[in-house]
């Protein structure tokens, strides 16, 4: 994949998430200008996505973590709405049901993955399990690293079959965490969106980075790879988003498949 | 359901689908009024999605159904293409596969239902399932009988276990079929939707009709309603579509659930 972003985390990086901005907006000062490129992405990928639908070879795989209220829903609604639902395929990762807990980890998340010639989005993913059981104690490091190490060959099998992958962290602050938070208390009409659970894992917020930096490092490929997205700003974080998914389909080089039948033989 | 459409048909009602007009457009005699009322259903069914989502106790299971080039692709990139699409889920059926062929005919339909709180569309349907094999005359006439009351059975479930169900068929002219394969042969752009067996059905085409208006005869219910959409004009058929199912999504009442933690106890 050859995406230039200056989000990208490079392979084997240590990454120092309170060093990295979450409120940066790149080469925007406003949002405006922001609007239109999002407006151009969105085209981009629409129009990439017939062919990628067409053609039947190929997917790409999207997935979105992110602290609670980093604007993983909100990314799917701007980003993709006005993409034809038809070559997409969103599927939200809860707690596991007990079916899924029975089985491996992956298992859910490979009965997930886009088939060729769709876009697939994970809102949350095979990711969260080596995330909040580490921040609760519940999982060993070693574990950790080993579940790791299965992602990242789970992933290359999926790359080797077809399937491109993008990972984005949406990156807030907590102080953007704690607004957002406040702002669903104030406005009724989003009341359904609180949860108790969002409250009480603010406190362990430092954990939550830390685990996610080791994510970073160890998970993040040339051929599948991380990046960490500012999102405080909500418009700036749907334009880079975008823009990287744009560009990746690019140069994906995707073609139309060739005709299969005699066209000269059709009779009507 | 209490949805007025001059399309739907009711209970028990013989259909001759040759006496019902393919390029009737309604009370719209130019396609600019239907578009700034397809953009306002749209928003409408946007706006009802995003409370069905948040209530996640109802769902809207949309079935789409056509001859070869009546539109299906294209109603789903019209209308839905603006819908969040994590709301959103669409089911192409194409021929059984082994493992599909292998179970009952409402297997693969039953695991691709919606999900409450979420719109789903089927592209075909298990109505297939009484058209092709009797066409071909791979299936009795009573056995064609008992899989659509077993239609029957299955939509009332769905139904009482909280999913509403709309049946659109796309009503084009052999005419203009042959017009749109006619594009497609010229059209180079489209050659990947060229199939040989579009052509070789087209001789079918009266058999396919009979077929059709058995099953709008058999499985039009007050609560599973067909609807014989006039489909010649691509826009006619997005703006009647589009009127049903926001018309039907507002008739649901749908609420924002209400809140099921203390608010006031949320601590920052």
């Amino acid at each position: 994949m050859k995406v230039h972003s200056a989000h990208l985390i490079p392979p084997r990086t240590k990454v120092k998430l309170k060093h990295v901005s979450c409120d940066d907006t790149g080469k925007y000062t406003d949002e405006d200008a922001a609007k239109v490129d999002l407006a151009k992405h969105r085209d981009c990928i629409d129009k990439y996505q017939e062919v990628l639908y067409a053609g039947g070879e190929r997917g790409v795989l999207i997935v979105l973590q992110g602290m609670d209220t980093a604007g993983k829903d909100g990314t799917i609604r701007h980003i993709f709405s006005g993409i034809n639902p038809q070559g997409c395929d969103v599927t939200a990762f809860k707690v596991p049901t007990p079916l899924e807990a029975h089985h491996d980890f992956l298992w859910r998340c490979h009965n997930a993955v886009p088939a060729r010639g769709k876009i697939g989005i994970f809102n949350r993913s095979h990711y969260e399990d080596v995330l909040s059981p580490r921040v609760h104690g519940l999982m060993k490091d070693k574990t950790a690293k080993q579940h790791m190490q299965q992602i990242n060959d789970f992933e290359s099998m999926l790359v080797d079959n077809g399937i491109a992958i993008l990972k984005f962290f949406l990156h807030i602050s907590p102080e953007e965490q704690k607004r957002r938070l406040e702002s669903r208390i104030e406005d009724s009409s989003k009341h359904w969106k609180l949860s108790a659970s969002d409250f009480a894992e603010r406190k362990f917020w430092p954990d939550y980075q830390r685990y996610y930096e080791e994510i970073f490092t160890a998970t993040s490929h040339k051929h599948a790879p991380w990046f960490v997205i500012p999102a405080d700003n909500k418009w700036y974080r749907n334009v880079a988003i975008s823009r990287v998914l744009a560009e990746t389909m690019e140069g994906m080089k995707l073609e139309y498949p060739a005709v299969t039948v005699d066209v000269a033989s059709l009779k009507l």
